[in-house]
């Protein structure tokens, strides 16, 4: 007897949910329908600054997966249609198909939920000019670089100072345009500390991006053509031939909120550690819609990242398919780069940890990426936050050149494992000297939050 | 009442341990007499190749602290100067300074054996022969150097395949030379198992490097001149200009073993947790002459890195010093490179687990150090090892180009933590498409060694 499986959304989480799901079972065995209100199926998003920034030639290049490949694995994947309502009483989903219109009711034994983010987009005079872009999906990176193309003023704005932000601040570089960031908190990356985004402000502003923080934008000028010409913030105005928003996402949840389903304070849905929806026995959800463990604050968080989306995947079509998996948490990592600055993070920032009511010792220092005598040795600052009294570490920052921002994965194992600083100093981590100093960043950070632990008492 | 230290040795271990020491006790409560036998203190041997390769350029960049800049921190440092006897029960050390021949007395409270090793020298036939070298001590590598400088032929055979000789094979052919490696193994880097070691082989070759594996060489030939003309092996003769033994290291342990100190079975010192030699409440020793307990087998081994040497130093420097520390152990990684090929390894191959009684599965796959569609990303090979039923992570090894060396870390971690495959499998490690694919190879492997756990049941 066949069940019908019904994923809404067709990128990561979704679309790594079905084919889970049919490696386990067959189409005999499970029948597989997913609904993709855009035009397109697994794709890197996170890709889009780098074929906007020309790096990556070719908008396919960042297609995992197309449709029809997907229909050759015995999935019934339907493009641009968008699921309008969902009916969890009645088990089923209500469909429209964005070209005829058509609607229609299809019914589901179990259901993935995979809606993904949407990108903020203030409600501010001028923000739908042409000329405004975000870069969400593969569509908006097209109608940017059509812009760009169509374009012959060089000079760019882009609101928002965090991983898109920046990561859109180099690509524009890269394509020759005079760049401001315009940013509303008092650093750039606010996830990190605002001494280590301190660090971002000045080697971006050394790249020549002028870098504007605590700026909170009011409007978009445009110009006779009704094109953006500035961007307006209180104190002054930012002369724009292209604005690129990139200002972070929300989950992507009103069908969910409007059936009733369990949300979190940050408005992703709620999950189990099978990642099905809290008390619904037939409903999993993973990707940019969801809120997860936070493993060292032990909160849940949205945060909408790829690596996340596609693990959701893998996890809710194992359980899907009749086999067992979970999805522990996250201790919150991330790693990015603007031209040759690498920026990387994992576990609580200062505000964090006082959030989550402990107490911590801060620890920072400068060292290299290989032995201080080896050609291309670059400097990197690395910040290291530890529980007082127990040494537990919290959270690690890094911010530098070729070779920093993967050190981090280091600090993400044993923040996993709830490691002590101390524990920290001892590990066995590779040294020769093309690839580290014989005391690796990392554990001089740790060495130095152990005595602050220490003198903490 | 002052006590005194006197130290053994004057590189990574033993003037870690002095300068640590110091750090804690002043001059008026701690004496600090150290000897060292060669002309130079606290340098990078692993640093080497570099500079016979002309990376480095001056010897003295791979010199972190000179004899007087010890001095000047208050420790005696006797340089050229011989330890010739040790006395446990009289709490003595008799030295030699080898300049005058003065032999001499010196009695400690407290005493640090920090000999390091001596380069494995097989005694074959025209070994001593000119333009045959080691390069275990600066005075190697400049006697390698001069070698070089004074020498019109272009071939160079390297005995032994492996970090050192590796590394070795790469500072030649920087150097302009044709490389011949000799190698007595099955493959290469017998610290990979072969499979990967095979890899490693591929690659040198590729780079025009011969590789020459499973010969023993039986003898260096020598021209009218007495200089170096071939290497022979039992089936074949290779010309060479200059000849570098690469051979490995044993403990320098012979000044222990007449004081009647305990050594474990390859010969190194063995050590407390305090890295106090056991049994001796008064003696600790660290660096390349002790051995160290592998934390993933449950054994000691030998094993001489800078790294863990200058751990030890720090720890032995803490305790001496009335502070606390220990050194829990290592869990076996090591990382080198040849030209773009990177090479890394940690905790047990096949052949060890076998030894520890351990049943495992592997899972070997190829991935890419960046997005495959992100300009660089360069393929690795990653193994995995398991245990098996429990699916414990026993090792890990990776043989790849740019960004390939450094990831085993996180599989140190992991090791240390002593983790699962299905826990590697849920790390949140740092994504974005220049620095990781969506799954990082750690991971890819850890999927696919979950998947080998499974079958074998």
């Amino acid at each position: 007897m066949s069940e019908r499986l019904v994923v809404i959304g067709a990128d990561a989480a979704g679309m790594s949910a079905a084919s889970q799901a049919r490696r386990l079972k067959d189409r005999d065995a499970l029948e597989i329908v997913a609904f993709e209100r855009g035009g397109f199926s697994s794709y890197s998003a996170c890709g889009i600054p780098y074929w906007v920034g020309g790096q990556v030639a070719e908008r396919d290049e960042l297609i995992a997966r197309t449709p029809d490949e997907h229909r050759e694995r015995d999935i019934d994947l339907r493009m641009r249609t968008e699921v309008t309502e969902l009916d969890v009483p009645g088990k089923r989903v209500r469909a429209r198909d964005l070209r005829s219109g058509e609607e229609y009711w299809t019914a589901y034994d179990k259901l993935v939920i995979a809606t993904g983010a949407r990108p903020v987009r203030p409600e501010l005079p001028g923000i739908d000019a042409p000329g405004v872009h975000g870069v969400q999906t593969l569509d908006d990176g097209q109608a940017l670089l059509d812009t760009l193309a169509a374009t012959e003023g060089r000079r760019a704005v882009v609101v928002g100072a965090g991983y898109i932000g920046v990561e859109m601040a180099e690509a524009l570089v890269q394509r020759g345009y005079r760049v401001t960031v315009v940013n509303r908190g008092q650093e750039p990356m606010s996830t990190l500390d605002p001494d280590m985004g301190r660090l971002v402000h000045e080697a971006m502003s050394g790249m020549g991006i002028e870098m504007v923080d605590d700026a909170e934008v009011t409007g978009i000028r445009t110009g006779d053509d009704k094109r953006v010409r500035a961007v307006a913030t209180a104190d002054a105005e930012y002369p724009a031939d292209v604005v690129v928003l990139g200002i972070g996402v929300r989950p992507q949840t009103d069908l969910a909120r409007a059936a009733g389903l369990p949300l979190g304070a940050q408005g992703g849905l709620l999950t189990d550690l099978s990642m099905r929806v809290r008390g619904h026995a037939d409903i999993w959800a993973g990707g940019d819609c969801v809120e997860v463990r936070d493993l060292v604050a032990g909160n849940e968080r949205h945060i909408a990242l790829g690596t996340h989306a596609n693990k959701h995947g893998q996890v809710i079509g194992s359980n899907v398919g009749g086999d067992y998996a979970t999805f522990p948490g996250v201790v919150g990592t991330a790693v990015s780069k603007v031209c040759d600055l690498e920026i990387a993070r994992t576990g609580l920032r200062e505000k964090d940890a006082r959030a989550a009511g402990l107490q911590y010792v801060t620890a920072t220092i400068e060292s290299t990426s290989r032995a201080g005598y080896f050609p291309g040795a670059a400097l990197m600052t690395v910040k290291m936050l530890a529980e007082r009294r127990t040494g537990r570490l919290l959270g690690v920052q890094i911010v530098g050149h070729e070779g920093a921002a993967k050190r981090v994965d280091v600090a993400a194992v044993a923040l996993t494992a709830r490691m002590t600083v101390e524990q920290l100093t001892a590990l066995d981590l590779g040294y020769a000297p093309p690839f580290s100093p014989v005391w690796d960043p990392v554990l001089v950070a740790a060495r130095k939050a152990v005595t602050a632990v220490r003198k903490a008492g």
